[in-house]
């Protein structure tokens, strides 16, 4: 989580909502990503989805179902749809997000019956940081 | 939709689940797509989430506020988030997916308060092209 934590560090340098992300497998980081999708010009651009679409082209496989994933926000649908897709064993994850979450706010996604596959999730990991970090970026944009 | 339903086709004659998706402004295709998680390695790689990136990429920005967004499949839980931060304005899908959509079935998830915008959507269209890929290709898998 300290690596999503900088990850997230260096997203609001880049003057992107500050969450990070890290693939890992067997203790060792597969991948890791800033949310960026401004600066890429791509709405999917989520950490959550840069560190799952990495790791899977590093490890060469569209499943990821030894790795776990540690984001220091709570997932949206759409991230929480690309974990179900990737089959990750175990999710880390920091603050919530009653706005937009989907993990525990929203759809619930992994409670759903159409979800194929749910991975042990974890919530509140690296919290304060991670919350602190969002409400410092919100706040000097305000 | 014609474009999409000939994207399924090729999805199916790579061995992929047969989806496909157009993206269109102003009545042009601005980028279509195949599902191809298996052949690109990437988990995320559903054919509405390619043609969303690539449309976001031709126009150099994040947001598709004009852009409509067909699909020969109702959209998973996944792509249905992808199409609320693209801004989509208008969704046009083929057939219903009981077991994995996120529209119509399963989180519902456009009429979810966590959901921060909702396309208009239509079902549907193109449904008996696009559900006969389907069957075709899992009936030669069985």
């Amino acid at each position: 989580m300290r690596r999503a934590l900088a990850e997230a560090a260096a997203a609001a340098q880049a003057g992107e909502v500050p969450v990070g992300a890290a693939v890992v497998l067997g203790g060792a980081i597969v991948a890791a990503a800033a949310n960026a999708p401004r600066a890429l010009s791509d709405p999917t651009a989520h950490a959550e989805i840069r560190a799952i679409r990495m790791a899977a082209e590093a490890l060469g496989c569209d499943r990821l179902e030894d790795c776990d994933l540690f984001v220091t926000l709570e997932p949206c649908a759409m991230c929480a749809g690309a974990i179900a897709h990737a089959r990750i064993a175990r999710l880390y994850y920091g603050a919530a997000d009653p706005k937009g979450g989907a993990v525990e706010h929203g759809p619930r996604f992994f409670t759903q019956p159409t979800c194929h596959h749910r991975p042990e999730v974890y919530g509140g990991i690296g919290e304060a940081e991670a919350g602190a970090l969002l409400r410092g970026f919100f706040r000097e944009r305000r």
